[in-house]
């Protein structure tokens, strides 16, 4: 047992940990006027920017589980949930702050210190990436044993520039980015290695080559920030959303927010060649693709006149449909044939969610009674 | 068995019951451009200040028990301690966001449903005092059946004039705002109640007088939003935080950080009524006010050639005592005699609090297994 650390400790180490990365050194740093440490951090936003401002849940048991996921991945996912939503919008990211909620026996073992710290290697490494600091939050013990975070994200945008999910009109093409069903199929492999040794992955040494969207969607999905930033910058979109509850989801609310309705070309969806492994059940890809969630890439909408390029920012642009007048979502085939697209993405409270299993129903073998 | 109430459904009647109160109406409004509902929030803030931003978690178990707070309080609880901490800065409020896991058990019950009926009218309740929106937030089911809560506030202050620990002085007088150790007597006073009734707090027809620090110092802090303005307005507080932890442990965070220790004199104190109620244990007193927590009041230091008021914003302002050169913190009786003041208050971690029980070690009853 090594000796229990306080939230004193704990904050105190993040800080210095932060501070003697060189984190402090990065360009975005001079929006934060005063960091961790005060009642409140200071921001100073860029004038004449208005200012975005999103939370995110990362609950032990609902968003990963510890048995499935490194603690690297955990620390990536926490921040990726917050960096995705920026990036819906076209905004650059000022400032994160982290609530954390950790058992008491994690502190007190070396294991659980171990799994704090790879925990911060990961979410840091993201930060790093998109030059975001740290810049406040609050430690708690966790009532129940889980590990629970929830994640804030401050980014800026040009005032009245902002990608809204409202903003999409009839005729409008529909894009996404990057490729569909990847994480959801991740998780699915993960779930069906669960009991086996936990995958290690070299996140630090890039011995299996730098972790990302590619070889790991689910472990550490890649915030399209800078196609975002682009979207913005050029004017291409009319609305925009990321996909983090499955494309039938996140369409409806797109589409319900514009008003409208939409045609999904079936044949057009770009499929994550995991989701496309098993050749044994062909609409699994499908369903994998379009309900899955966890993606998050970005669907956005474009005028027809618009030329948007194929891709973005070095990611891969597909056209996938356009948004039409009324409220039906359809899928279209190559014959023309259409078909109702229902939300059957990821849903809380109703359990809406034909791949992400509820594994707040089964504990995690680490969940210690209260 | 009312029908299972999902995140959208939950999402759409906090947004509907929102903009149906009126709340839409008061001033800070124009500072949201878009609220609940789109990936971000996009704020406005106003222009030659800058931006105060705090996350605290109201986890059950923790930082209170279903069966010993009225949903109201608990509520309320969550903005104050937001409220508090922006208070402690001298800012004023901008906008607040809420992250809120439910047990999936709580939104399919007519019970269930009531309490985050209630809940929300707590808060907004609080929200209205103090003109803050809420402009969005995440919901999730809760991994673990506790009621988890993390609360986002952000403010704003005239540029480089936010009032930080760090700026005491030595010689500065410190000051404290209305009565310490009331909220730690309450909750003393709701754990031997435990078991018995839950008491009954008409919070809407204010049958029992409007809910306050006063009556309910526990169930209904009061955020010293109004005081903390008048310190930063008047220019009389070089350093200022707020009374979370109790004043041993925040005194000695304000002292750290201005690198000074500090002398109080303990006839001084302003103890509350609820903490000077057992006439039998006179020590009982001093210890709630002094690691007592949750009181919310501020601690302040201003310079010795400054004028305080007898009372700001309406609220009693007491001397009790003044910043020193070196790290001693001590409590001087009227006698002269000195005694080191230990931090005794509340750290997650280590339960170093005398007062507060902790209850995540005695699942509320409430509690479901996972």
């Amino acid at each position: 047992m090594k000796k229990p650390l306080g939230e004193l400790a704990l904050i105190e180490r993040i800080r210095s940990e932060w501070a003697a990365s060189g984190r402090g050194n990065h360009s975005r740093v001079r929006n934060v006027a005063l960091g961790i440490g005060d009642d409140c951090a200071i921001l100073r936003p860029p004038s004449g920017h208005e200012l975005l401002v999103t939370t995110d849940f990362t609950l032990e048991g609902r968003h990963f589980r510890r048995e499935w996921h490194p603690p690297e991945s955990v620390g990536h996912r926490t921040l990726a949930r917050g960096l995705s939503d920026l990036a819906a919008m076209g905004a650059r990211p000022l400032a994160a702050f982290l609530s954390l909620a950790l058992p008491a026996e994690m502190l007190a073992t070396r294991a659980g210190q171990s799994w704090v710290k790879r925990f911060f290697t990961g979410l840091h490494a993201l930060a790093d990436q998109h030059q975001v600091p740290l810049a406040g939050g609050d430690t708690s013990e966790s009532p129940c044993g889980l590990v629970l975070a929830d994640i804030v994200l401050l980014g800026s945008a040009p005032a009245g520039r902002a990608l809204r999910r409202s903003g999409g009109r009839p005729g409008d093409a529909l894009y996404v980015t990057g490729e569909l069903g990847g994480a959801a199929a991740e998780l699915a492999a993960m779930e069906l290695r669960s009991g086996k040794r936990q995958p290690t992955l070299s996140h630090q040494t890039g011995k299996d080559g730098p972790p990302g969207s590619v070889a790991h969607p689910q472990l550490f999905p890649d915030p399209r920030i800078p196609v975002g930033l682009a979207l913005l910058r050029r004017r291409l979109a009319t609305a925009a959303i990321d996909l983090s509850d499955g494309l039938s989801t996140d369409l409806a609310h797109l589409c319900r927010e514009s008003g409208l309705g939409a045609d999904v070309s079936v044949d057009a969806l770009p499929i994550h060649p995991l989701a496309r492994k098993d050749n044994a059940a062909p609409n699994r890809a499908l369903s994998l693709a379009l309900n899955g969630g966890e993606d998050y890439e970005l669907l956005f909408a474009a005028p027809p006149t618009v030329k948007v390029p194929r891709s973005l920012a070095g990611i891969g642009i597909t056209r996938i449909g356009s948004l039409v007048r009324g409220r039906s979502i359809s899928l279209v085939d190559l014959d023309g044939r259409r078909s109702p697209l229902q939300p059957g993405g990821w849903e809380h409270f109703t359990k809406n969610s034909r791949i992400t299993p509820a594994p707040c129903m089964t504990p995690p073998k680490s969940f210690v009674r209260p």
